[in-house]
């Protein structure tokens, strides 16, 4: 285990306002990252929206369930299909504060998830533009549409902020 | 739900030999497929090995659970993460009947499992080599190791027979 470094960054005080929602809705996936964060964790979150209303939100919980699949997006997933009874969740767009990884990409285009908005491309391992793209890469039978809401780099910085800080208590 | 057609396919009476120990796991994870099968369910299986031990073992559930994530090796990594107490099974084999898909393969590399043997390539979908592979297609921290164990072809045949029985039973 790390040490925990405590969060420097406060919570966004998010507003709903209708022209603003995407906005809104990263800035709750953001402060679920903040959560992780506190918990140890690598700060990503996420939440769930159907019809303009988060109806799920999970963060990062690799380290705490000492499970790698435990992301917050494979969190999400989970939760939706239990609460829906279905494993199809095409009315569902997700918010992430960074683009999804292999293992999450995969779940989300399984899931047949239409749209999902994202905080930051990853250019290591993201599979929806960053590094590789799915809707090419792979011959699913299913195209996700995926767009950037960055916060004004708000969920790069607390993402770089994070790992620089870590380095430093690791000496 | 499609309807369920029962598998035509006898399980495997194996037999562990040394020699002929990746046959023995392999047989052992079609005999989950056939499980799977007799549920409904897209028949693929998998079993889990550490030192020439079966650990875990598991099938796709996806329509039993609804829930997308519920293929195989999903169930296989999330029972030994809580088995173990630990996200990384690096000294884990798995065997699988067919190559894993973009989420499945995403989640074997976060695991940091190190080898796998698979009873067929996906040239859809698959992600260790089939369609494309996360050793060049992404930036993983991490190698994978794959082998093929095809059964003289018992792990293509159950799966396309179940594809054209669920047709015809579909008209």
């Amino acid at each position: 285990m790390h040490p925990i470094v405590k969060c420097p960054f406060a919570p966004f005080k998010a507003r709903f306002a209708y022209e603003r929602r995407h906005q809104y809705f990263m800035q709750c996936a953001y402060n679920e990252a903040i959560r992780a964060w506190n918990e140890g964790e690598v700060p990503i979150g996420a939440v769930a929206v159907i019809d303009d209303k988060i109806v799920a939100s999970a963060y990062n919980r690799v380290e705490k369930d000492r499970d790698a699949t435990a992301h917050a997006e494979m969190s999400l997933i989970r939760q939706l299909s239990k609460n829906f009874g279905d494993w199809r969740l095409s009315n569902v767009t997700l918010y992430i504060t960074k683009e999804p990884c292999p293992m999450c990409s995969g779940a989300i285009y399984k899931a047949r998830i239409s749209s999902i908005y994202i905080g930051l491309y990853d250019e290591q391992q993201g599979c929806v533009g960053g590094c590789c793209h799915f809707n090419h890469a792979v011959k699913l039978n299913h195209k996700l549409q995926v767009y950037l809401e960055p916060l004004d780099g708000a969920c790069e910085t607390l993402l770089k902020t994070f790992f620089k800080l870590r380095r430093r208590a690791l000496g």
